[in-house]
């Protein structure tokens, strides 16, 4: 698969960056459309960096003693609809199996958009005694939801998802698993894409069909715009009492569970993309990428075969203590294309390797991330080198967290506020909590409430809503949407 | 999930295999039915055997530098009825969305029984140049053929499975390849499962839809009836042409790809479980089992906390060395109620700690699969215990072989053959190759041709036709389908 690279056809990310995000997604060969509305294939390097995740968070559920399941991507509508909320929810986006063969189904299959139906009318004729719970179980898989087109990873009509789905004897056991959930997502993204977003609680309007409450992790995306990252919703014991999941508690008397789900998608790669990939084209976080380290022999005369077999041994030596290297010898290609090649699919670190650094015992090093090079002395690599790749991983954390606090601003004033989203920034204002002032400012400005801040949800600060300058105790973020 | 087991409610495999089968998947918390026609919930035990299926088949494919990508399951009509056998032979099983709201699709969505359509229209974008080749990829997915009913794992509506997708210069690679995954799956199933079954050619009439030739492992169920385990295509240039995916050569010239595909469901998972069950429950190889061993301490007087120490420690040695072990102190329930539980679920091998065993510094050791009794010295058990293990994953492989072997027969007379087949017999007998004889033996008989073996097809022996009594030369194996 041979990406025809040329960097005039990268769009500078500065200067558009939604272009440029379906440039360097093409370009980079991480996905491709498919034939359907809303259709995307993941291709190697995109499903590589799923599989990064995948990792991180299955060691993380297991641990927690969450057990893998698979359930069924067909839900009776009879089922579906039983939670009120929830169907008026998703009605807009969900597909239909209506008939096999010849045969017209009464009650139809809806294509999951989420699984808390299926999942709950299970658990219905599974938890019987106080002794079946805690019950903690995830799955990973494929989710529908009807998209008119596709934006890369973000939104598809399809994409690929884990579900965790908790129950508890408590509302406040359940709090905390939420938490919990979301403190792993936060974690995740910090530690391994690089990513700092804003921790918080949704509002009634915003959150997830069916929740008594849903948290999120927003990302700041370097236009000011907002993605949110993943979620953990408090369900209370809405599913419960719609589903009839009871257990016998000690004394012998029936009670409802308390519920909690918590997901996250492939939405993740296309945050991990847009924020770290500059005008050159990705930049992979070391900790995921799933080339760490191109080696590059730099071939100018006859004098090849030292610098190749020095190469190899840099390769052997930095393969030997678990890095992910690539030793590129495709000398068809001239050195600039190569260069190109690996810059637009985002390696972390590049070795070059020539006759001067073979006579000096040296190698080479250019990080992607700012393209700072340095001559590494050949003895050392094997502490150089980990340190490098961990530094850049400390460094995009450290850029990334720089830009949402450079892109957030608090404001008192509705002119300030509008003219603030105006300029692509995410705000931060008293709101009054009263649903038609949330409505009001996104009719007007287009930016919709995005989170309260967790450590802002016991606050009891004092002023007025932005918008109606009624009484307003706690400040929430607002932001358009990606 | 407390499992309410009592042994009566097991039938006994010996008097009738299905309704154990059915059983002990419910009894051992493997899986459960689903709302829907056709539809199974795999449960944490199921998925933690099909986890065991991913980590080894996908180590082998990436080790091949096969890489994994993701395809939608929404494929257009127009795409899937552009090969016509295939289209053909998979009709009658097609869940269609055939809508999106309120708006008919023109072009209907056919979802997913298998994923060559799609992935070749992508092929015939990505492979430009013979440097593109080889091209192979692999998905894990949910794939939907519809069934009228559910028999757990080995026909439901919608399965989990890998598919591997390759693309090739020339037909003798393809046929590599071909014979190198059927391979992989032959040593799986034997090293990992303990099952040996038949490798060998499917016959032109039970190939796949849109092969050239299908290669197939199929099981000897304890019965006599077969499974299809698993199968690996050469596609030769068939979707090639269809879907015009071509490679420029050295010399400027343009060739259509050679292809093959190749794939494993959690069907795998029903031949576990058929193979080695006994009235007891499953019997789990302990190479796959989730937990290879239990320590269940026997506490009888006030004396516990030593025998509970002693078996902690054991727990702790057995941890230490990667062994999957599983320290039951639940003691609300009787010992009699645990060990029924372990042995239902499978456990390779249970060790038990009384004061007998605490006072003489030795651990009881009680097989699974043969319920052989040994006393284990408590110093050597880190040699011992892995030995056991291994000595209980080859006697399962053993037994499997024996199986295989005293269920086939060799015939040369058709009224032979149908008392074979009567009895529950895998059959081998002359066949002249006419499609003819073969629906006529399976129309009369219920039998149908199963495979040629693999050494069997460069065979040149000389026979009649079981059927027809003409000129045969190569003898194919029967049996009723599962």
């Amino acid at each position: 698969m041979e990406t025809k690279f040329d960097k005039k056809d990268l769009t500078k990310k500065s200067e558009n960056i939604a272009d440029w995000y379906n440039d360097v997604i093409k370009l980079a060969d991480v996905a491709d459309y498919a034939e359907t509305r809303g259709g995307m294939i993941i291709k190697p390097l995109g499903y590589a960096l799923w599989e990064s995740v995948q990792q991180v968070l299955d060691k993380q559920f297991k641990e927690d003693g969450i057990m893998n399941v698979y359930f069924p991507a067909f839900i009776p509508m009879s089922l579906f609809e039983k939670e009120k909320e929830h169907i008026k929810g998703f009605a807009p986006e969900l597909f239909m199996i209506k008939s096999i063969g010849d045969e017209d189904l009464l009650d139809p299959y809806v294509l999951r958009p989420t699984s808390e139906a299926i999942i709950d009318k299970a658990l219905s004729k599974w938890i019987k005694s106080y002794r079946d719970l805690p019950y903690k179980i995830n799955q990973w898989c494929n989710i529908f939801r009807a998209e008119k087109r596709t934006y890369y990873f973000l939104r598809t009509t399809e994409f690929l998802w884990q579900e965790g789905h908790t129950s508890f004897r408590t509302a406040q056991e359940t709090l905390d698993m939420t938490l919990k959930a979301l403190n792993w997502y936060k974690d995740f993204y910090e530690q391994y894409f690089a990513i700092s977003g804003y921790v918080g609680l949704k509002s009634q309007q915003e959150k997830f069909a069916g929740a008594k409450n849903t948290y999120t992790i927003e990302m700041v995306a370097p236009n000011g715009k907002s993605i949110q990252m993943c979620t953990s919703h408090d369900l209370g014991d809405n599913f419960a009492k719609v589903f009839n999941i009871q257990y016998i508690d000690e004394n012998g008397e029936k009670q409802y569970v308390y519920q909690n789900s918590f997901g996250l998608s492939t939405r993740s790669l296309g945050c991990l993309i847009l924020a770290h990939g500059d005008d050159f084209g990705l930049i992979l976080p070391p900790k995921v990428a799933p080339i760490q380290i191109v080696i590059l022999p730099i071939i100018t005369d006859n004098d090849n075969k030292e610098i190749i077999q020095f190469s190899e041994n840099i390769y052997k030596q930095l393969s030997s203590i678990g890095i992910k290297a690539k030793l590129d010898v495709d000398f068809k290609h001239t050195l600039g294309y190569r260069i190109n090649e690996w810059e637009i699919k985002g390696v972390p670190l590049r070795l070059e390797v020539g006759q001067r650094e073979l006579d000096n015992n040296v190698v080479s090093a250019v990080r992607r991330d700012n393209f700072e090079k340095s001559n590494l002395d050949i003895k050392d690599i094997l502490n150089t080198i980990p340190e490098l790749l961990l530094n850049i991983q400390n460094d995009l954390l450290q850029k990334s967290r720089k830009l949402k606090n450079d892109l957030t601003i608090d404001v008192s004033d509705y002119n300030e506020f509008k003219k603030a989203i105006n300029d692509g920034k995410f705000v931060r204002a008293f709101w009054c909590e009263d649903e038609q002032c949330e409505e009001a400012i996104k009719q007007e400005t287009k930016a919709s409430n995005r989170c309260l801040e967790l450590d802002r949800i016991e606050s009891n600060e004092s002023g007025e809503c932005i918008y109606c300058h009624k009484k307003a105790k706690r400040r929430w973020l607002f932001a358009k949407s990606y």
